[in-house]
């Protein structure tokens, strides 16, 4: 079983209130194949400059992602965003941004990428993961991701684009946004019946959660003492999240599967945030993801005892 | 085993985008109080004014809520509060309070409300709740709620209260403006500190959060498609969760019981949230307390299946 997904790799410039970083590896498909390397193969398709060398492909292929479908623009510099974040961590602030190389970006799968079971799409133009996605009519499962900006200058496109997928991964302020509808359970069912079985709504600090026709999941995020840089924390989840489903086939949506998959998002979700970019899920072993997955359980576990309840 | 409420008794306008009552019973102690006469004996301390009438004491009372120690001020008017809701839920907004009587409140404990083992402070004035609270020094548990304004004008006053009690109850932006920590877990520790064994982070629609030396367990929000109306949703969590550890004898604070009593919490904290003011809760039923205990359960139940992670 292996994994495609296409996004941005980028440098990013990073200060929270516990420190900074002025040039640090990171992008959408970065955070989401460090994440699904730890369950299946995976290809990375994106964008990068003359800046990116030797010590950013290591990085990856550390992790055993393969490389091979990063585009080296000669001349291009890679994309770059440069943000901050104040105690509310929740929040971004982009006080930079510049697309480079990424700007022209129109991603060409190889067919070796073409072939993978399962395909990501992080957050790009609608219009560009549509592309994509009709790139690969014989994917078994399909999830995308998107942002704020899109749904605000090409919402139509973007709810063309998830008409042909599977599994819709976004904030959960996204969702309300997109589908003009307060109620995240309605709006949940909105998105569903247009296409993908699968929503999972992402609430930060707050954890996640997840609504199919079967039924909802909620599972809050992994406390922690130490939270340094959020930066793609919602890009992990979606990684531990769909690599989990690759690792499991890709075809088996079970609700107790795609609980489990929830679990090792959040899991990961929660080891990125604990230090800067991907310092911390780069050298993430696989005990650390058990143990981690352990403890969610432990803290989301309750049984009831009867009681008697008074008229 | 019984438990006294001493807290707001209110007349509410509510306008939220799915409605509006221009003068519905409210107030923390009535909302707390019904929630809590599920599971014991409950004596419901507070001051009304003339408008207070035998309807008002009839929702109380069908409820079981003792009613002995609701003071009534002749000439004097009930507490007002007229406040609205956009679609985000979470927010109140205050377009006019009037204290009325509740402004020379000073609670008089009744020989019976002194005797009770459990104890629930209820947003007041925190010097009001140390008094109450030093009324009572036999009670078995004293748990507290309060509010930004108090954290804003009387942060030396609450802390002191909070210094006596066993169990904090608070929004969780609150709790980190209460200790100007912004990391939840560092902020419940320092609370524990200084007193309180327990302290449970309320999150609005996101859940609940519970923070002991034992452990921590986070519950998410029961998800609805209709939500009319969040106004004392946070006071009928509180008053299923002290509710429920007074049932069970007010000095049980294990993980398992304290983990059950957040299940009882935020089950009647969802029907409360269904409806208008007290409307849903006011007639729930044992039986849907318990369906939604187990609708909880399960929502947020995983069953991990060891995967084989790549290294």
């Amino acid at each position: 079983m292996s994994l495609t997904v296409v996004g941005s790799i980028a440098f990013d410039a990073v200060t929270t209130p516990f420190g900074s970083r002025e040039k640090m590896l990171g992008g959408s498909a970065v955070h989401f194949s460090l994440a699904s390397s730890f369950f299946t193969d995976v290809r990375v398709v994106g964008p990068v400059g003359d800046d990116f060398g030797e010590a950013e492909y290591a990085v990856l292929r550390n992790r055993g992602v393969i490389t091979d479908d990063i585009e080296h623009v000669p001349g291009g510099e890679t994309f770059f965003w440069r943000g901050h974040y104040e105690y509310d961590l929740n929040t971004a602030h982009t006080d930079d941004t510049r697309l480079n190389v990424f700007g022209d970006f129109a991603p060409k799968l190889s067919d070796a990428s073409r072939e993978s079971d399962v395909l990501f799409l992080a957050n790009i133009q609608p219009d560009l993961q549509r592309e994509v996605r009709e790139q690969m009519p014989d994917a078994k499962f399909v999830a995308l991701d998107s942002m704020n900006l899109w749904i605000d200058i090409a919402r139509d496109s973007l709810l063309k684009t998830i008409e042909g997928v599977d599994c819709v991964l976004l904030n959960d302020a996204e969702i309300r946004m997109l589908t003009r509808k307060p109620n995240l359970v309605q709006a949940a069912r909105e998105l569903r019946a247009i296409g993908p079985k699968v929503v999972v709504a992402k609430q930060g600090e707050y954890g996640a959660a997840l609504l199919t026709e079967e039924g909802y999941f909620g599972l809050p995020a992994y406390p922690l003492e130490t939270v340094n840089d959020p930066t793609g924390a919602g890009d992990s989840f979606a990684g531990g999240f769909v690599g989990y489903l690759a690792a499991t086939g890709g075809e088996d949506l079970s609700h107790e599967t795609l609980c489990r998959a929830m679990a090792y998002g959040t899991a990961i979700a929660s080891y990125n945030v604990e230090e800067f970019g991907t310092e911390r899920v780069s050298r993430l072993t696989r005990d650390e993801i058990t143990a981690r997955v352990g403890e969610l359980q432990k803290i989301t576990n309750f049984v009831d005892e009867p009681i008697a309840l008074r008229a």
